[in-house]
Order: C-alpha cells, then sequence, then structure tokens
C-alpha cells in the first residue's frame, strides 16, 4: 500500500507519517512552497523525509495565488500573545489562506494517480477545525467525494482514501502520540512569523499551541514519573 | 455580481465567458500554464480576455505536476484520427491529465475568495463527461460541496457557485450558442497537438470535435438558408 503524505514539516503531519510508517504504508512526502512566511518550515520537511528515508517533493506555487492572508503576505500582522482558549473560540483567524488546503489536496490527489497510491494523509485536527473551514471532517468527506468521482482509480472502484488520523485529537495527544511513536519532533518547525534568522517568535498561534501542548506532555510525563 | 472564468483559450471557455458577460456579470478569466503541448492555447485566452475587455490571470503551475498524460509528456502519443462516435464511446484517453480539472477548479476558488466573486465557470460540457471523470455533473456537484464547506464566504452563508451553462449540450449547440452571442471563436485554439509553426494537426480529438461542430453549424446555416 502507498500513501501520499502532506508534509509541512510542522509536528501534525510529522505525527500523519510516523503514523503511516507504522502501518508499513510506503510513504511519498509532499511539501509546498506556496509564499509562506515560515518557509523555512520546507528545511524540517526535508530534514523529517530524510530521516524516514522517504521520497519527498516540494511542489512550488505560483506566488500570485495567495494574496489574502498573513501567512503569505508580509505587510499584514499574524496574530500574537493569544491564548489557548482564545485561539479556538474567536473565528476565523488572518493566517487563513483562501482554499489553500484544497490546492494541497487536489495536488496530492494528482499525485496519487501519478504514482498508483491508494491513500492520502493529511494532520488536520480538532485544533485546526474550530478555526479554518477547509479543515473540519465535513470538508475532508466532500474532498473524499472529489477522489472517488474525478479521478481514473476512483470510477475503476479503488479508489483513493483521504485519511485524517488525527482529526479527533487536540495537539497535547499529538504530542503525545508522536513522542509515543519516536517521531523526530525535534527535527519540526511550528512558527508562523519566524525571525531573520529563522527562529520560532513564541507569540503566534502556532508557537502558542506547540508550547502549551508540549509542556503539558512534560508535566504530565514528569507527573507520571512522579507518581510512579 | 462578479465571476471568475476558466478560460483555457478553446471554444468551450469562450462561449462560457460570453454567456456571462450577456448576463451582466463582471468576469476575471484565468488560465493556466502547466507544461500542456498546447501551451499556444494561452495566446488565444489573452487574445479573448483583451478582445472583451476583461482582467485576466495567468497560473503557473509546476511542471513536475504532471506527469501522467499525453497532454503533458512530449513523449508519448496523442490519439488521432478518432470519429467523433469513438471519441465519445472509448472511455478515458491519454489526453486525461490526473486531477487536473481540481486543480484548475481549488485555484479558482481561492481566487474567488480573493476577489470576493460570487460564481465560479466552466465550460465542461456533454462531449467531455463522456470521455473524462472530472467533467461529470457528480463531480460538480462535489466540487459546489466544497466550495461551500470549505471556504469563508461559504461558511458565511454567501457561498461560491460553481456554474458549468454547457453542461448538457454538445459541440455543436456549443458553436451555435456562440455564434449567437458573436463570440469570437475565430479568436480560439483547439488542437492538443499543434506544429511547431503552432497550426492545429487536424486529427486529434480537439480537432475533429471542433471541425464536425463547426461544419455541421454551416451546414445547418446554409440548409436554413437554402430553405428560407
Amino acid at each position: 500500500m502507498k500513501a501520499i503524505i502532506l508534509l509541512s514539516g510542522g509536528v501534525d503531519s510529522t505525527v500523519v507519517l510516523a503514523m503511516a510508517l507504522g502501518r508499513g504504508l510506503v510513504c511519498y512526502g509532499i511539501s509546498f512552497d506556496y509564499g509562506q512566511r515560515h518557509k523555512v518550515e520546507l528545511k524540517s520537511a526535508a530534514l523529517i523525509a530524510k530521516n524516514y528515508g522517504i521520497e519527498q517533493k516540494i511542489i512550488i506555487i505560483d506566488p500570485q495565488t495567495f494574496t489574502k492572508s498573513s501567512l503569505t503576505t508580509a505587510s499584514t500582522v499574524v496574530p500574537k500573545d493569544r491564548s489557548v482558549a482564545e485561539i479556538t473560540s474567536l473565528g476565523i483567524p488572518s493566517t487563513y489562506v483562501p482554499a489553500r488546503n484544497t490546492l494541497f489536496l487536489s495536488y496530492a490527489l494528482g499525485q496519487a494517480e501519478i504514482l498508483n497510491a491508494d491513500e492520502i494523509h493529511v494532520g488536520f485536527n480538532a485544533m485546526d477545525y474550530n478555526c479554518y473551514p477547509d479543515c473540519r471532517p465535513e470538508y475532508l468527506e466532500a474532498f473524499q467525494r472529489i477522489a472517488s468521482l474525478g479521478t481514473v482509480q476512483g470510477i475503476k472502484g479503488n479508489g483513493i482514501k483521504v485519511i485524517a488520523p488525527l482529526i479527533h485529537m487536540d495537539k497535547t495527544e499529538i504530542f503525545k502520540h508522536g513522542k509515543r511513536l519516536h517521531a523526530p519532533l525535534h527535527l519540526t518547525f511550528s512558527c508562523y512569523d519566524p525571525s531573520i534568522d529563522e527562529l520560532p517568535c513564541q507569540r503566534c498561534d502556532a508557537c502558542v499551541l506547540r508550547t502549551s501542548a508540549d509542556s503539558f506532555c512534560h508535566s504530565s510525563k514528569n507527573e507520571m514519573m512522579d507518581g510512579g
């Protein structure tokens, strides 16, 4: 069985890759250079692919494609210093990139057809779909219909499955999963707004969620050790 | 009302544009440079946009994206000398490009969100969906769900509509429609496999369908004139 993994270089997609390899799948990573502020994540994606010895392709997306998001427009401001509760309750942030995930999934679908892959794996999770419309379970079901109806594999009856193994997990659970699987989380990069010398800002939503989840894992590990 | 028009430079999308302008919509054309053999169609697309005085964007798609189609791979052979009956009954031809229309529609969806457009118009028609999975009405319905569920406009209740006004028409009807609307069909380009000096081969499926439909229009016009 073959799987295409949407590999951003962040924690979620790295854990997804670790899970897919754990299932014995032959994995192909695809990553996107789409004019993101945090293009440094692509270095992490390449390191993670190399770490696991999987093939990886970086697809370049025409920079005129995305122009209405603080994630791709240097002159706009990335939200900072929001609590986890604020991040997950205040609606769609300016870091939403119009139709980005639809585009990523479409590229993945094309690669799946070309490589005759059985599955596409994405790292969408419960933290995302509170914020972004194109991460929700019903959206993924709609994309599954596209994969089934709009491909040769689909109409031949051996359609490509779209799988989001983290869809009901929060960030803490994802970290726990990753640690259990010995995923190379130290190679991942999360920050939306890194400094010129490529250091995480520690204040954007991605940094806040990462720090919160990681410290929770550490504290519960310590509690377990203390308690054990 | 604003509409994004997928403008290939062929007859179908030109008629779709003429129809949309006829409805009084403000139209934005998007075209794709995706490594197609018939890249010359982009010259037609630009001329058609200029003819109507509409804005047009040509989006470049990373050439490593499509590698399993005779439409994008110079070393493979485009089917030739098939009759209209053969073209529409013999299943998926080698000119099928994996997930191409899903990718085009995804780009259109992003542009629609960026420009706050109400509709996306495509030239899919009855001649296509006999051959290609990603042109069928049920596929378009699935993409409509993506547009409704996966965008900010969609979840705010003013979703982007995906419209295929030619979906039940054959090529002859499309030509008739185009002529009635005085669409600049003389500027369009259809051939999948043009010569180095950019002349249509007259033998590929696209040329056969065009010639057949156009000559039918001419003969029925002559008959009408003879009879009338």
